[in-house]
Order: structure tokens, then C-alpha cells, then sequence
């Protein structure tokens, strides 16, 4: 039967960022439902944010539309232009190639998850607005340069002026 | 700000089916998160039947990942081998060309939602497995046939010994 059993989906913690991000992921961890289920066209995932975690870096991806719901708790969704409060059933999306670096936050005292959907494509690009590092995705390889497009070699400040 | 504003998403009521199978569909309505958000990769919506309303007559597709998650309320999802009761948070997924009939059925006295991903693919053939219909979809158009492929032209009686 095609109901799946949540229970059964690993539950993934760690992170594809180099340090010193990968360890700014703590209190993160994720399910992949859509993997469990055999899905190949895109990827649904269940993340947890325990109270004071965050998702991911703030990104956008070239290639991949996104979409989010929130399931449980409170969560901040955090963007170029400002930020908004979400609630369970609050959903936001993002359309591929649009330059709107986006996250979410928690802030509350409590544990918190949203479901998020993303297409798999076999190239994309996902830039990460606040520091200078952007990943080139080709198929199960990840590949991090600067957004000059230049080998990443640990942190280093953004130009001044843009992104 | 890609929060969406769930009050603005038009709620669509009717069906692409032909009669009687339209007249089925009475107290299903959906709301196109999806499009309202500008994603052209797969669909999102959000469809809501009231007491005794079905979603869709039961299918399979061809090339189209589907993914659900019941919102609000309790549903019955029905599939080739059984059924299986579903609550809000439990999900349920179909692998593109995975022969499986299902729908969701409201069985109860209270309204009930659930999340619907799926991919958009240019083309594709949607086969009804409890009538002898099925629908080519080429972009936006949509070309009903019986399952040997001769035109529809109206409710026959499935061929004995399977569909």
C-alpha cells in the first residue's frame, strides 16, 4: 500500500555544507518520504528544527522549484526582502531562477517541522545569499565554489556592494 | 514575499471528466497553490470533499509522481489490494507507471483536505481502472479514450476478466 509509514523513514541528521556551516545545522534533521516511496521526479522531505535551529544556509536554486507547508510548531521563514511568521498549514514557494535567498528559523521554545518539496533535476545551481559559496549540483555530486564561481576554500567576506 | 495567502487561491469546483463521471465529483473542490505561486515543475493543491465526496474516479498515471498528505479530517484511500484509513499528517505516494488504482474517499460526517503533488509532465495517459476511460493528456489538452484506445463515446462495461 502506497500509505507510508513515517516511522520507517530514516531519520537523517549532518549536512553537505562545509564546515564552519555544516555545524550550523545542528538541531536539524530530516526524513526523505518521497525516497521511501520510490518517487524519482522530485523530493519530499519532513524537516525538524528543534527550538533555536535553522534549516539551511538562506538560498535559491536556479533549476528547482521549492514548496513548503508548515506541519507543527512556529516557524520564521526569512528572505530577501523581509521576513514572515508561519503557522501550521501557512505554505510559501519558490519558483526556480528567481534570486530570493530564503530559510527557515525557529525561534519558538518548542520543536517545529514543515514539509517541503523539490524537483530533481540532474543540474542546478543554489546560491547562498549571505556568505560567499554557491553549490553546483550534477546528479549525486555537490561541487562548492564562490559565487565568482572560483574553488571554495573556507570562508571568506562577502564583495562589498552585492551578492 | 512567497508566503502564500491561501484566502487568494481561487477555489475550483467541477471536473475535466466526461458525464456521468463529472456529476461523481460533486462536493470536491481544489485550490491551485502551485500555479498562485508561479511553479511551472509540478503542481500543489489542496483539495477538500465534503461528507461523501470522492476526489477522483480511481487511477494510475503513466509518467507523473504523485504525492498526498491528508490536512484536516479522515479519509479513506482506496487502491488496487484494500484500503487504508488516513488521519491528518499520514501521506501517502504513487510512483510514475506503477499500474495501482487509488482515490481518496470521505467517509465521514466532517469536512476533509488533503496536500496533492504532482509532477508536470507534457505528456500523459491517466487509466481509470474501475471504468473502461482513459486520458491522454498532451499539454493543456485532454483526449478521453477507452482503455483499448478507441474513441470514448460514452459508459461501457469493463471487458470481464480485468481492466
Amino acid at each position: 500500500m502506497p500509505k507510508l509509514d513515517l516511522s520507517k523513514a530514516p531519520v537523517k541528521t549532518g549536512s553537505v555544507y562545509p564546515e564552519p556551516y555544516a555545524s550550523q545545522m545542528v538541531g536539524r534533521s530530516s526524513q526523505r518520504l518521497g525516497e521511501q516511496a520510490g518517487l524519482t521526479q522530485f523530493g519530499v522531505n519532513i524537516i525538524t528544527l528543534e527550538p533555536g535551529a535553522v534549516a539551511s544556509l538562506r538560498h535559491w536554486h536556479l533549476r528547482e522549484d521549492e514548496f513548503a507547508m508548515v506541519l507543527e510548531g512556529a516557524l520564521t521563514l526569512v528572505e530577501d526582502d523581509g521576513e514572515a511568521e508561519m503557522q501550521p498549514g501557512d505554505c510559501a514557494a519558490w519558483k526556480a531562477g528567481v534570486a530570493n535567498g530564503h530559510r527557515f528559523v525557529n525561534r519558538s521554545e518548542a520543536l517545529a517541522r514543515f514539509l517541503v518539496v523539490g524537483t530533481k533535476v540532474e543540474e542546478d545551481v543554489c546560491t547562498y545569499v549571505d556568505v560567499d559559496m554557491k553549490v553546483h549540483i550534477s546528479g549525486a555530486q555537490n561541487t562548492f565554489t564562490y559565487h565568482d564561481g572560483s574553488d571554495w576554500a573556507g570562508p571568506r567576506d562577502l564583495p562589498s556592494g552585492g551578492n
